[in-house]
């Protein structure tokens, strides 16, 4: 077993919590378990071990394999999965990210998006692979509750959705503030690249949003930014 | 030239535009700048050595210092400056963190901090080094543009404070849902350590606030935690 490459057909979760949580979730696609002799026979052990067994998932006891695969000291425990594909529901809100760059941002832009309840991911490729293992570990295991699709480009995305949907690209040109905005159909978030944002032609679809801040910082963080965009997008129903 | 040690007196920036941005906003701390033979001889660059220039400010070209303290590769002007302490303001609205434990989150808070024009931060210690080179370059030079101290205790931080300032602790376990707060008065938003949490005797400070999300994550990654409450908080004033 070696450390993933996105051309590998399977990837991993890096330690307990996230183990446990990719069983819980998506056990259909689970290969295998390896355990490190310094793991802890406790509660969270004992629920792994058991759903292994009642599924007739291998477990392997390997220190070598662990240390190979994680940079972490205190990782115990790795999931072994096969990459699978989904479909996002064309019915939902929907969260588009053009060519994101940063492994960390995308977990935690899924973090945020499932605690909002906005469980459809679109990524426009060429974007960070979503199985790297720093992805999953960063969405905290929110990766196994969401649907996602790379498209090519966004017109391929727009092209499948229904007329009714309200497109809302996040600007630093836009005129609206993301305060004044009125949600009523089906919408889409959507965010450009870390360092480049979104370009221009996107001041031409559907309604461009801003969050305003001082002339001090150039942009918010793009996790930050998605963050205070679902917030108040999914405002009403908390 | 060693890597950054919390004990060192000296801190660094890594890369042009940070550098530049500490030449903007702290001269009178930078003692020297290093800077790499690939680096373009373009605008930024031309700033720079026409600012040390004009405030004698040793300029050394080193290959092997910048090799030494970057560990990425198109880093290529590091300025050096020695660690300064600051006081806050106490008539200002604060960010008040207690224990933060991960860099690349404080650096993003200060960033987004600046950005919803809020520039004094507490830091209740234990926590992570303010001047460590990664909390630097997540700030993007944000951190150039702050004001910040280091407490023992939150008491001792209080005990300075006026008394209308409202205290607004960030729990779980809140009751009052930050979407329907009213700002008056002067305010600190408080909130705990990565993976803890503030401990239940905030739930008998100020008002404490929730950011209400679904069951299926556990929490909100802290930086975006603080994103959405500086948001709504400064709403009025954007």
């Amino acid at each position: 077993m070696k450390k993933y490459k996105k051309t590998d057909l399977e990837s991993y979760t890096l330690g307990t919590t996230l183990t446990l949580e990719l069983l819980n979730k998506k056990i259909e696609y689970v290969k295998r378990v390896y355990i490190h002799s310094k793991q802890e026979k406790n509660e969270t052990y004992n629920k792994i071990v058991s759903i292994c067994n009642n599924n007739k998932i291998e477990i392997i006891y390997s220190d070598k394999v662990i240390n190979t695969l994680s940079d972490k000291e205190n990782c115990y425990i790795i999931g072994v999965f096969e990459k699978f594909s989904c479909n996002i529901d064309y019915n939902n809100n929907h969260i588009v990210l053009i060519n994101p760059s940063n492994m960390g941002n995308l977990g935690t832009i899924i973090r945020s998006s499932v605690g909002f309840n906005i469980k459809d991911l679109v990524i426009i490729s060429p974007g960070v692979d979503i199985f790297d293992p720093k992805v999953i570990r960063s969405s905290m295991g929110a990766i196994f509750n969401i649907r996602f699709k790379y498209f090519d480009s966004f017109n391929d995305y727009i092209k499948l959705c229904n007329k009714r949907r309200e497109y809302y690209p996040f600007m630093l040109k836009a005129k609206t503030n993301l305060k004044d905005v009125k949600v009523n159909n089906q919408f889409s978030l959507i965010f450009g690249n870390e360092a480049t944002g979104l370009s221009d032609e996107y001041l031409h679809v559907g309604i461009p949003l801003i969050i305003k801040h001082t002339k001090n910082i150039d942009s918010l963080n793009l996790d930050n930014a998605v963050s205070i965009a679902l917030y108040e997008f999914s405002k009403n129903d908390f």
